[in-house]
């Protein structure tokens, strides 16, 4: 479930552990190594996300990464969906309390959409409208 | 020099041709489809940047290729470096007169640096800043 393996043929839901949540964060710099042991609501989320995944009996259709820094800090939390072939995501502005769940849900849809591209509909509602940017498959 | 080359090996810069400069536009909905007729400042970027490389006699160590939306409508310019193994970057806020220079700088650099890493410092000012977001390789 939770996997940082090399190769993986599945698709990747990236977690910043690096981030803080942008509403409230005091430090505002964008640079993520200056004090690594603050308290992070990027590993918070992670964890809150890993555990999660933990407790599900069926297959996930994608793993759990955790990364430091997807450049992203003013806009914190934040994660990145990637698969070999599609077209790969940053959502941001992301909290454990009104998202954790419906991130769950959009990495399953966008595991299973072949070229990435997950319909604006099918997004969860309260994701749906936290995309910072998006990055062409490679060999497209 | 400008590809649209399927699976090619090179780095690739990809720039968003319907996107509009973000000082002054006047739609920031992100929708980039209900008006396609409309003068589109990437694409005047495109058009730029390609005739630049065209002019030059070595070849390019990157292919540049228009894409259509990357989902930073709200900052647009928007380009974003990819290839095969390496960190993908969305850079924004760009415009012609101020970055399609070091824009091409800043591709070869990340062409030439193995893992899409290029240091701070080796990036160039004008551009340095302007990073949206960043998205791991696959597969690392």
């Amino acid at each position: 479930m939770t996997a940082n393996t090399a190769n993986s043929p599945k698709a990747r839901l990236n977690i910043c552990i690096t981030c803080r949540a942008s509403a409230g964060a005091s430090d505002t710099t964008g640079n993520s190594e200056t004090d690594a042991t603050r308290h992070r609501d990027g590993k918070r989320l992670y964890d809150a996300l890993s555990h999660e995944m933990a407790t599900r009996t069926d297959p996930a259709s994608f793993d759990i990464v955790p990364v430091e820094c997807l450049s992203n800090c003013k806009s914190g939390c934040s994660v990145a969906l990637s698969a070999a072939g599609k077209w790969g995501y940053v959502y941001g502005n992301l909290t454990i309390e009104d998202h954790a769940a419906d991130i769950l849900k959009l990495a399953e849809a966008y595991a299973n959409a072949e070229t990435g591209l997950v319909a604006w509909r099918e997004r969860p509602e309260t994701v749906r409208r936290n995309v910072i940017a998006r990055i062409p498959p490679i060999g497209n």
